[in-house]
């Protein structure tokens, strides 16, 4: 924990809080805090800033929080994922915050097993959690939304530009182009990238179509085949890097 | 499982080899081989080529290897690794080998626990069957060479030259600096890369100074502090992106 996360509602009148969970125990025997020690604290999607240890004992840490500064912003990316295996999938969540991406559309497509849309992994009270713990390894407090589509053509037709503005770049990773993740989202004109990671075995030929139809570009990641979570790792880092790049170049 | 990986050893002299243990398994059940299919195989550091099944039951599968197309080439890009949580090593080690290293060098830093070094996860009887287990996903044949320095000092002023040709670009991920990993791997004038992450933490200032000393640049990764599996996973992607760009860009 790089960052305190903390919910609005565990704040009193006065400023404090009062932990007894994972944090309590993180603050007390990781970080070895103290009474008077500052630590970093972020309030879940608000401001971030210092928090004073006002007493902790056992079993539990109060803090007096000074979260004035403005919550980071949004990250720039968002993920159209079609819904991997529950093991990876729940690999993949810490990471996704932790990398930083604005909304996670799981989708439907033909190569996904129908029982993955029954697993406890796509339950918020199992994947929230996580999400929180990747945010408090990366420093940041903005939880990216998380939408569930069991209709693939149903999200790309009818949700999708609802979902993401469709004037930004859209990306779909695929074998045998030499299309570049860096170049493409580098010359994007600007504003959110909305990047697409198909099922192990791939989009098929029909679902392909119907992204390039709405606006997604083919983009390689080399000529290894790797599992969905490294892939997705792999692949925000590229778009992440890109639009970083852009940036600096843009700069004066 | 993308390619088959067999042992020279397991090949009898009429070029065939029956397997009994979870590739047979993965070949029956995922693959849902029969008699006469035809299925990607590679010989572990060796060439790749194609297998037939010539015969299979509940209990094994005996294929018929034609293995005699060269082993693609060693990955292009080195890791020294400060020894990151057994947890997360366990992680590491296939994706590792599916990205694509040529040498993993795992050394001790400051920030690095001892008892990391006392870990199973460290033992070759642990990490060549996940090693083995990206190479089949990511269908190469080349197991990354593993080795284990307890000594950071001893490794960067006296082994890491006869590890890693001193000629090539040497990277270390940092925190707060500008030049990009993209640009600074792109640039390089050839040959391999050789990337180091520090432990959870970072390297502390007298490691830093002698990878500085010892011809390493700092890359930056961003502004979000990664996990150090997440941070392995998105560096390696981004050397292997721009060494690929710059491999399109020498093209006529």
């Amino acid at each position: 924990m790089n960052l305190i996360l903390i919910d609005t509602a565990e704040v009193d009148a006065r400023g404090e809080v009062c932990l007894r969970d994972a944090r309590a125990v993180h603050i007390r025997d990781v970080l070895r805090a103290a009474a008077g020690s500052q630590l970093r604290v972020g309030v879940i999607d608000g401001g971030v800033g210092v928090a004073v240890v006002t007493s902790l004992d056992a079993t539990s840490v109060v803090l007096r929080c000074d979260v004035s500064r403005p919550a980071p912003a949004r990250p720039p990316i968002d993920l159209l994922l079609a819904v991997p295996r529950p093991k990876v999938l729940r690999r993949l969540w810490a990471q996704l915050a932790a990398l930083g991406v604005g909304r996670v559309m799981l989708t439907n497509a033909a190569r996904v097993e129908r029982q993955y849309f029954d697993t406890h992994v796509l339950a918020p009270e199992t994947y929230r959690p996580l999400l929180l713990e990747g945010l408090q390894q990366a420093r940041d407090t903005r939880v990216p939304v998380v939408t569930i589509h069991r209709q693939f053509r149903v999200l790309v037709e009818d949700e999708l530009d609802g979902l993401a503005p469709p004037g930004a770049p859209r990306l779909v990773a695929h074998p045998d182009v030499a299309t570049s993740v860096h170049e493409t989202a580098r010359q994007a004109a600007g504003g959110r990238v909305l990047l697409a990671v198909g099922p192990e075995g791939g989009w098929n030929d029909f679902e392909l179509s119907l992204l390039e139809a709405h606006g997604f570009r083919r983009v390689a990641l080399g000529p290894r085949t790797l599992r969905v979570d490294t892939a997705c790792v792999a692949l925000l880092a590229l778009v992440a890097d890109a639009l970083a790049d852009r940036r600096l170049s843009a700069d004066p």
